[in-house]
């Protein structure tokens, strides 16, 4: 049986965080197991195809009841979905807008309600906006599939999704990580360009965890310091 | 708090083992990460520097006790020393070969043994030897440190070290993974083309490390095909 050694950083999401330990990509999930090593644990809770609706059940079982005090303190948790709640119907994976925004609301609250049976207050929680969509990228990786797959995404709605996930964000005050921006400025605010940072459309590739990375670290020193590597000691001594 | 929502596959090793996420190296922590994800979680339980005197104290407190029932199931455990005991006097990190064998053979009891608290039947334990010294690459590594230090670890020393955790593997009946030799064929038995595996004579670089984490593989599949990735299912469905 594994102990508890080490306090927890848990990183919950879509694909983007599952596939955050891929070969080659350098993807924050690697990074962040290996800047934290002997710091914390880093725990791969990303769930390829998954939406804000089918993901709350989840998140339920990933977090401990408060009344356990045998569990492992859940220090930091990333929560970045978007990319799969902004596909246009008729994709199942689909959840209207209004429903995203209360879905998010309340994983936050799941964590952060004092009546909630999960109530976390010492846990740091980080809300990370979607990646734009280059629909142009995704539109010739869809038609290439066999049989051929339409459009799914669409640039403007992925853009509303990742607007509510700052506005939840800061309704709640929680912090925020704005990857939808930051690699829109990147790209000069120019779709095409997009493919310097997404594999097909919708996945990072190494350039654009490289900037989400950067970025998740920044805030995390900025808004709770007392979570960054450089301030948490090794739990066996050098 | 943080719930168990999965088993764990734990990694206890050196500085090998602890630097197995870093960045570009594609090591065998991150590999194993991204193959298990919603699967096992992939602990980092490697010290860098530590030989397997200071280490098991520290293994002591990284198994729960057989009591503890909420504790998260170990299902698998790599062992990776003998980079560091294999240090030459008067390296304050050298053990004497005797005592890295019982060291070993205390580390698998603690797991195997009836009478241990925290014995674990169902854990399936990777003995995993140290790679081979490049002393060429070695002491122009320390030769070019301010100040400059001198040689700390010998061919043969390490050689007779790797071979002591085979022995132990065989002795106690687990299974085997023979970085030493691996790296030593691929090598061509040349102790200067291991620079093609070694960073600095002594750490795996991402060549290195592919060779380890496909014979890590082949060897679950074959001795404990049902903690093979492909064997185990997620815990949230696809």
């Amino acid at each position: 049986m594994s102990a508890h050694v080490l306090d927890v950083f848990m990183l919950f999401g879509d694909s983007i965080t599952q596939g955050a330990w891929e070969p080659g990509r350098n993807g924050f999930g690697q990074r962040l197991a290996h800047v934290y090593a002997r710091k914390l644990d880093i725990l791969n809770r990303g769930l390829s195809g998954y939406n804000t609706t089918w993901s709350i059940p989840c998140l339920e079982q990933c977090l401990a009841k408060s009344a356990d005090k045998s569990a492992p303190k859940l220090r930091v948790l990333t929560v970045w979905f978007g990319a799969n709640d902004a596909c246009i119907k008729p994709s199942p994976q689909h959840v209207p807008l209004p429903t995203f925004v209360s879905n998010l609301e309340r994983m936050v609250d799941m964590v952060k309600s004092p009546t909630s049976p999960h109530y976390s207050p010492e846990t740091r929680i980080i809300l990370i906006s979607p990646p734009p969509v280059n629909t142009f990228q995704r539109r010739a990786d869809l038609e290439s599939r066999n049989p051929p797959l339409k459009l799914d995404r669409e640039f403007e709605t992925t853009r509303s999704y990742a607007q509510a996930v700052r506005d939840v964000a800061s309704e709640k005050g929680v912090a925020f990580v704005d990857v939808w921006n930051l690699l829109w400025e990147a790209s000069g605010q120019n779709e095409q360009e997009l493919s310097r940072f997404l594999s097909d459309g919708l996945h990072l590739n190494a350039e654009g965890y490289r900037i989400m990375y950067e970025e998740l670290v920044s805030t995390i020193a900025r808004e709770h310091p007392e979570v960054h590597y450089d301030n948490i000691g090794y739990v066996f001594p050098a």
